[in-house]
């Protein structure tokens, strides 16, 4: 809708990206280009940890399933992320994970972006994995074992091939047409990678001799995705699915035999591989290898693996890359989160301009 | 803009309540109708208190204010608001108090309702005031002295003329502009009460002999708006000011003098002007008067106090009345804030369909 660029400038709008408009976005961008850009924004944001106002999320848990609020500040941008996980979802055709965000600015409480976040986490979630994987798969990696084709897979797949060199996949899931669908998702993508993706028979067969064991499934229940005699020296495990308390996805012993790396303690511990673990079980935050303050991988031969349950720094980065390239791509478009007051401290005056038709706001009506 | 009502259906949309249509709607259903059905909609929601999984806000202070997320769910919906609370805001021509939130539902996850919550958290403020006003101020209360006449003041001043009776209104603010304000917004409203509204000369001329004092400055210091020795017996204190670390009104022995009642006690040991009081200081939480199971006033000499902090269950209450109000008014409109998937487990095919052009997205793009 037109607005006079008078009375647009005079009101108070928030920035909004929609779900299809980030996924325009990515299209235009490039995913690839997307991933590498928000792998970037991830690492430079864990490399200054110390400026941020952490906390662990807060969770309403359900029968059904778990919605949760996820905050994070430095001194110039607060961020935070609503989102759920029900599994049960997808036979009511919504997706198992939805979210939704905003960035506000520290020095006044203005939120000026609000965004879609269920496109947005799983770039995300794929590029702190790339991130993490990059300081802890050996060198020369290019073998990636994917246990759980499900929303997560394709990002993932293409994250590792993207910024890892990854350019052989093995594929596997429970359910065959999820692997199928995973393969013909990534199928324009592997040639610029020389890349190869095949569905295995078994997790076994899938994870036998990679560089790299990638899982990311989504059953809410202590499950052995990963049986700990499957894994090998060497080995990076970049364990995604386990997230929330009573999901996880390795079998205990396989954390024992591993050094374990996590993105913020307080929140793994209760929701992580981890919470199968006593509470003096050694781990390292990522940041602390980020700036040098502690070993990644050691050895060749060392098991590394990355529980990753994701943290509201991640989203932090995400939201502040995407809202950049929505504007660059003029994908944005405006709402009105909060009133315009001519003076801020008379807010009745909002509502005695509307009782005398006065309200100027920039709106959006349903016209269907 | 027209959508085509085959491709609106097929799509999932989350209801949006902007800044703009709120004032639109409180100025079509009256905002004495809102008051009194919000009012309702509060006091219906604390009796039924043990419905809720409740928790003390998150907050992220800074050197210029504080940043809040305040979730609360019963079994069917789970809401949350943003807030800030920044006092220098009104010099950079914002509003001091800036809110939005969203309903979702339990089961899913899904956000079914986005709203601007600013004019809202005003609205549902007075409410819990009158709420329990209504249980606590002696009967046949008629005077209110009115401190600090920002802008919270008018919706005070209307939700107890009109649920409460008061028809004597007795304002004061350290800055006469305020009071002249508040004195300007409420003619309209006056004579439908019978009721007077007067500038006072002095905290102590406007409290002196009034059956109700209300309290809402907003210094973010520890102030002694009110000191002991103005409280009478028989008054019914609405301390709504103090609502964060560091920021209280009243004098710590006027509490001594009083009966003190809480919305949530965990949240107001840290925030009301409970914070001046030992830990062991006894105070009543408001719904336990609502269920019958503790006294409200227990004599007309007594002095009640409601220290109020403002707590997730009102918000929860707001948007539910407020959502119902905007689909009742038609001004609802629609945003796309999670994608709508034909696979729920293929978020890939997002990206896939919007690099050949295929995302159907109802979407708002700023023209201007």
């Amino acid at each position: 809708m037109a607005v006079p660029q008078s009375q647009s400038s005079a009101r108070v709008q928030t920035d909004f990206l929609s779900a299809s408009d980030a996924a325009r976005l990515v299209a235009q961008v490039g995913i690839v280009e997307v991933l590498r850009l928000m792998t970037e924004a991830v690492e430079a944001d864990y490399g200054r940890w110390q400026d941020f106002d952490k906390s662990a999320r807060t969770a309403a848990h359900s029968a059904s399933g778990v919605i949760e609020l996820m905050p994070v500040a430095d001194a110039h941008d607060y961020a935070f992320k609503y989102v759920n996980g029900h599994p049960a979802n997808p036979r009511l055709g919504l997706p198992t994970v939805m979210a939704f965000g905003a960035l506000a600015e520290v020095a006044t409480g203005m939120p000026r972006f609000v965004s879609e976040l269920t496109l947005t986490t799983a770039l995300r979630t794929a590029a702190t994995s790339a991130m993490a994987a990059r300081r802890l798969a050996r060198a020369g990696s290019r073998s990636m074992a994917l246990i759980g084709n499900g929303s997560q897979s394709e990002f993932q797949a293409l994250a590792f091939m993207a910024l890892l060199g990854v350019n052989e996949l093995r594929l596997f899931d429970i359910d065959p047409a999820a692997a199928q669908k995973l393969v013909r998702n990534l199928q324009p993508w592997l040639p610029q990678f020389g890349a190869t993706a095949t569905v295995a028979a078994s997790v076994q067969q899938a994870v036998q001799g990679a560089d790299i064991v990638t899982t990311a499934t989504a059953d809410k229940t202590r499950a052995t995705v990963l049986p700990e005699h499957l894994a090998e020296p060497g080995m990076h495990i970049n364990a995604v699915g386990g997230d929330c308390p009573g999901k996880t996805e390795l079998e205990a012993g396989l954390l024992r035999r591993a050094q374990v790396f996590v993105e913020y303690e307080p929140q793994t511990r209760i929701e992580g591989e981890l919470q199968q673990m006593p509470a003096d079980f050694a781990v390292t935050e990522l940041w602390r290898v980020l700036q040098g303050l502690a070993p990644g991988r050691s050895s060749p031969q060392q098991i590394t693996l990355f529980d990753s349950v994701g943290f509201a720094l991640e989203d932090y980065s995400a939201l502040r890359t995407m809202h950049a390239l929505a504007r660059r791509t003029g994908l944005l478009s405006q709402i009105e989160l909060v009133p315009t007051l001519s003076d801020p401290k008379d807010l009745f005056a909002m509502v005695r301009s509307a009782q005398t038709g006065q309200v100027l706001g920039l709106h959006q009506r349903k016209t269907a």
